[in-house]
């Protein structure tokens, strides 16, 4: 990974592609109206509901994980309805602004930047909200390294209200359990460069049944992401509209190869490495930003030190040891970077970015 | 490309990729928010608009060409806006389809299949509808081989109205020229699979100054398709949302190499595969569905000879011959079959194609 052609890519997606999945990205266009397509469509379609554990129906779409969460929101709420949007970051900020733009009544409930969502303050915030028809919010925020603790959320959720849980996972599903059926998730949105080991280029849902009921209800308007449209075609084995082969190609293999590692190997080997990666950069000295009992198993935000510019920071990092590593974003620009470590990684590339880092601040503080 | 492994993908799109675009396709992925992706978004750009004899805005979106089309309705017109839609085909009824779908009060004119749109029947109706805010419809009807002739319709549409012209190019632009500042156009919706030589995953859409006004007005709620988001991080070099890598590599070699050959060059190229593919399916004795005087360019649509079975027909050209054809949709199902020669195409593919045609149609009259 270190040669000059092929820099150590630690941003927290895309992830960085072994050289037989780049050759399987590659591979020969093919008819999507074909039974060739709609075998591998069939394929998917079952190992995608395996590793979401669940019973519900997916779809893949082509797309960012964006419009996979504008999916979630326009297929099941329409423009008036109460929406609770729970926000540890950036990215739940998005989740809330799309239920903005289609005219969803939207309470924010906001963490402080490296908390997780406290479940007492959810509890009672639901509690205050009459007619509540969903809640949504970001399950892993990459922009913070947080994860929120899914479960529970779900539970209280629950216990508290009828409301639609729609979960953007974009970030986490695929390397961290996501237990769909079990937790009572109606909505789950993800995307193929995250945990699955593809390029950008697809993004996916599950729907519950519920979902499907909020669905008939729906008067947003809506077209390309129109959730039905996707139903009606997986029937024949086919894509409603022409999809992003090669991320659909890749994400076959990568989907198979989860099954057959088993699942639950697959989150404890993306928990090992996110362990390698806090213990790494607590043993030089650095602070984590996120709380350590919500400390992301997908991406790790590390505090920079007081006066390093961290703009310069990256950049040296980058040009002197070929890693790219992720900066801060917004009010967090300059003073954290991320090591993304979902997918495919190994121990050698954390350490290597990790003393990249080590140097670069010795550099810069000397 | 007759090899087992290979076969000769004849579908109006995805086109085949030859072995060079393949394995750039299969490139490893790259930080989407650093300086290799702003030079790339920069370049692209540029050549976009010179393939398209444009000065006015273009933009990368990761979906379908059906995303595209999306994106010039909702970024132009509100609901209650009277939109008149010309129907040559499937394409033209799903464009409207999507202008209903937001609300839009769509008069539709629709013409036999196998048929351009008549003039003098659009001038007609274009005064019959006062306050007519656009003229939506497909360039090139890929389900009939139907290419409308697109400059005599701006020019009527710009005297009879002061009306947007929103075009689905999706299957003609790349391979037919069209000038959108000359002939007045203000969105232009194409996508990667087609002329381009790339696999599907990047819609392009072009903005007209008169297209960015009725923007500031609309209504129509939106988000991952809002053309504002790719506006405003157009300026810092990066997309808004994660945009699919593979068909962006690709694009960005196949623009540079369009621009490289010669726009004019590449558009006789596409004549002149074109017109041996008629001439070779009217050397067979078989009828093209199209009026001649409006024949594509891209894709070639044959009628099946009376009695002929379709659906086995496409299957023992695939069996038998390796060869890949479009059928028919919808109300032509059975009855035709299409034959793309979009992008990278040999006279060879073309030959093979049309043999097994023929071969086929023989043994099946036997």
């Amino acid at each position: 990974m270190s040669s000059q052609s092929q820099p150590n890519l630690r941003i927290p997606g895309p992830v960085p592609l072994p050289d037989d999945v780049l050759k399987i990205a590659g591979s020969q266009m093919i008819n999507h109206r074909g039974p060739q397509y709609a075998d591998m469509l069939d394929r998917m379609t079952a190992n995608l509901k395996t590793v979401f554990m669940t019973a519900n129906d997916v779809y893949f779409i082509t797309s960012s994980g964006t419009g996979a969460m504008e999916t979630a929101v326009t297929n099941t709420i329409s423009a008036g309805d109460r929406v609770l949007s729970i926000i540890v970051g950036a990215f739940g900020e998005r989740f809330a602004e799309i239920a903005e733009a289609y005219g969803a009544d939207v309470t924010r409930l906001v963490f402080d930047l490296g908390q997780a969502a406290d479940l007492d303050m959810v509890r009672k915030t639901i509690r205050g909200i009459s007619d509540l028809k969903a809640v949504i919010f970001t399950h892993n925020e990459s922009s913070t390294g947080v994860s929120n603790p899914l479960e529970d959320l779900c539970r209280i959720i629950h216990e508290e209200s009828d409301a639609l849980i729609l979960v953007d996972a974009v970030s986490s599903a695929g390397g961290v359990p996501i237990a769909v059926d079990a937790w009572g998730i109606d909505v789950v949105a993800t995307a193929s460069q995250k945990s699955w080991i593809s390029p950008p280029g697809i993004s996916m849902v599950t729907f519950s049944k519920k979902a499907w009921e909020a669905h008939a209800h729906s008067t947003t308007p809506k077209y390309y992401f129109d959730i039905q449209q996707y139903e009606d075609y997986l029937k024949i084995g086919q894509p409603p509209f022409t999809p992003c082969l090669p991320a659909m190609f890749t994400l076959d293999v990568a989907l198979q190869s989860m099954v057959d590692e088993g699942i639950e190997n697959v989150f404890a080997r993306h928990h090992e490495i996110a362990q390698h990666t806090r213990d790494g950069a607590k043993a030089l000295g650095l602070e984590l930003l996120p709380d350590p009992r919500f400390a992301s198993n997908t991406v790790t935000a590390i505090r920079l030190p007081e006066g390093i510019d961290g703009k310069a920071f990256l950049a040296l990092v980058t040009r002197n040891y070929n890693v790219i590593l992720g900066g801060g974003q917004k009010s967090l620009t300059g003073k954290i970077f991320r090591v993304g470590h979902m997918g495919w990684v190994e121990k050698a590339h954390i350490d290597e970015a990790l003393k990249a880092a080590e140097e670069t601040l010795r550099s810069m503080s000397s």
